[in-house]
């Protein structure tokens, strides 16, 4: 096994591994729950699976993958706080968000270990030359930490 | 730069990020914050502290820097849940925070980035030859993963 090999796979082992709480925690929600704040007066477990959607979607222009799936999700989820605009339902979040994770899936197969430490779309190619570390595999880093953040506040629904 | 040497910055970063995210919102908090709930009926601030000790403690044997600094929070942080036994006041845990952290920053420091590609310390020699991806950095990942998992917690607490 290869060190580039080896850094790639601890990264995605708990990129999936969250992933999977995510789900396990999100499908046993009913779309009721989906619609609870996750403490008094803080974000609704809908707005954050929207949230994440939104944030996950980015990855795929970042990552060179091609276009965005759900662009619409960007004004809601991203720019607007929770309740401040209208979102759509839980059934149609639950139908994004295996879509979406489905979709960067596939993609994430097609790298090779060495892909993941090419420059992300973010970066310039100059820039890129004095920061080796803004690579595609650093989204996966970054967006991990982000995921578990709201994976944190998600377990609080009873 | 190198691949190792990227790898371990990209690791490092996040952690680093994610303990200054944290010093940040624990100072804001007041002792008496300390003692509220992050949602109703879940865990105190104060235990999440605690908690966060007593993992990032378990981080020192396991990187083989020593031994643990305060090995009495394991009983009340790690087998017992909230309110289950006697805790260490605010003041204490805040000091207890700030002094591991300090230790781990020392301890990390000294290691070069082709150190943290070897086996900690609950791994064989031999299962570590066809796992050589529990590797010492693996264990900042782990533990940058339930870090941010309970920032998003800590987070909540106006």
């Amino acid at each position: 096994m290869e060190a580039t090999q080896i850094m790639v796979k601890m990264v995605f082992d708990r990129w999936n591994a969250l992933m999977q709480r995510c789900n396990g925690i999100l499908d046993n929600l009913t779309d009721e729950q989906w619609q609870t704040e996750i403490a008094p007066g803080r974000n609704r477990v809908i707005y954050l699976v929207g949230h994440l959607i939104a944030v996950h979607d980015d990855m795929i222009p970042l990552l060179n993958f091609g276009d965005k799936l759900y662009p619409e999700l960007y004004e809601p989820f991203l720019k607007s706080p929770d309740k401040g605009t209208e979102i759509p339902s839980p059934q149609t979040l639950r139908v994004y968000w295996r879509k979406h994770q489905e979709t960067l899936t596939q993609q994430f197969e097609r790298l090779k270990p060495e892909d993941w430490f090419e420059k992300h779309t973010a970066v310039s190619s100059e820039d890129f030359i004095k920061e080796p570390y803004r690579n595609k595999l650093n989204i996966i880093i970054t967006r991990t930490s982000h995921l578990s953040y709201h994976i944190g506040q998600l377990a609080l629904i009873k």
